[in-house]
């Protein structure tokens, strides 16, 4: 009775239309199907033209999405707003991984340099290299000749680390500084609950203590 | 400067059909802006096919999905699979409130019966009142004298009590044996952890030893 029950519920039960709709939820980062379904119900419960909008909206936005032809940040100019800003400093420019890290960056105030977006990091695990990153595109920014110094930015883990090396070596025979944001302990945190490694670097790289004061 | 670069920020940095999408993430239950702008980075590497196949799902699920017509669960035929075969038992009818109850409830293999879903559940906090779900229909069936027993299978909370108390009313003055899913502590759970209240339902409306062994 139970295998009977199992197999109408797959076969009879359940609509194409709602399975490929789950699916696609599904492949979102972090959407397991249970969401995926609770998501499906939920637009299920829209009129068709709020539907429509939601659909609509993000193949309208991978349609005409266009990227900055200097830094690869998102854009709706040939440059984007950072790139073309005479407020900004274009000898310094801040590698990232991508458009979030900007945004990122951006709201710490910090930082009054440009960007260059890699799209991605190097991960043969996801089969990503250097080809599948602007890695070219950084280089010839840095043989143009105004940039002083990069400030490498990626996550502090063993492909950012890999990927730091390799745009190190393209770059090093240029007369540009290369430098990589600090690792050290989390403002707030408490010395018992870091990690060893990062606790080493944070001694090893100790700055003087006026940099610690936030001003 | 830190104003400058808030404002700097909201308006020349991020495009508005990025804000579109992110948006329309951002509405679905559980989603906030974080995860919304997470999904729609993830969109951004796909190939225009693909977020092409991705936003069209959803748009041809909604354009196209039909529901029975005499339980309104979701189907591709006039009567969906459950009501039409001849296998189940159609004298009775298991209330539930979406399509997401009848596939936990077929799940079980316990029930044999027939659906009707509702569509929501009275929440006036919601806007949801008894128009807006299928409780005519329901009633329609009843009138019809086929079925000998109505099984509520609401959520046990307020406005499962409301709706379950809504139908009964609606429901008493015909010849049809009304009843709900038992209240009680959850299998494998321990007493100590069980509400006060589930606990003294659970002793009101004890059932004999035989019951409670799984079959």
């Amino acid at each position: 009775m139970l295998m009977v029950y199992s197999y109408f519920w797959r076969m009879n039960f359940s609509s194409k239309l709602i399975e490929q709709a789950v699916d696609e939820f599904a492949a979102l980062p972090g959407i397991g199907r249970k969401t995926a379904y609770r998501f499906v119900l939920y637009l299920l419960k829209k009129d068709e033209e709020e539907v429509r909008k939601f659909g609509n909206s993000f193949i309208k936005l991978r349609e005409q999405i266009k990227y900055c032809e200097n830094c690869h940040n998102i854009s709706e100019t040939q440059l984007c707003g950072i790139c073309s800003s005479h407020s900004r400093d274009g000898s310094l420019v801040c590698v990232v991984e991508d458009i979030r890290d900007v945004i990122a960056i951006e709201n710490t105030a910090q930082f009054k340099g440009h960007y260059h977006v890699l799209g991605g990091i190097i991960s043969p695990m996801d089969g990503i290299g250097p080809a599948e990153l602007n890695v070219e595109t950084l280089v010839n920014r840095v043989k143009r000749g105004d940039i002083k110094e990069i400030v490498m930015a990626l996550s502090a883990n063993m492909e950012g680390d890999t990927t730091n090396f390799y745009i190190f070596k393209k770059l090093k025979d240029f007369d540009v500084k290369i430098s990589t944001i600090a690792r050290g302990v989390a403002v707030g945190s408490e010395l018992e609950y870091t990690d060893e490694v990062t606790l080493g670097r944070s001694i090893v790289n100790r700055v003087p203590y006026e940099n610690s004061l936030v001003r």
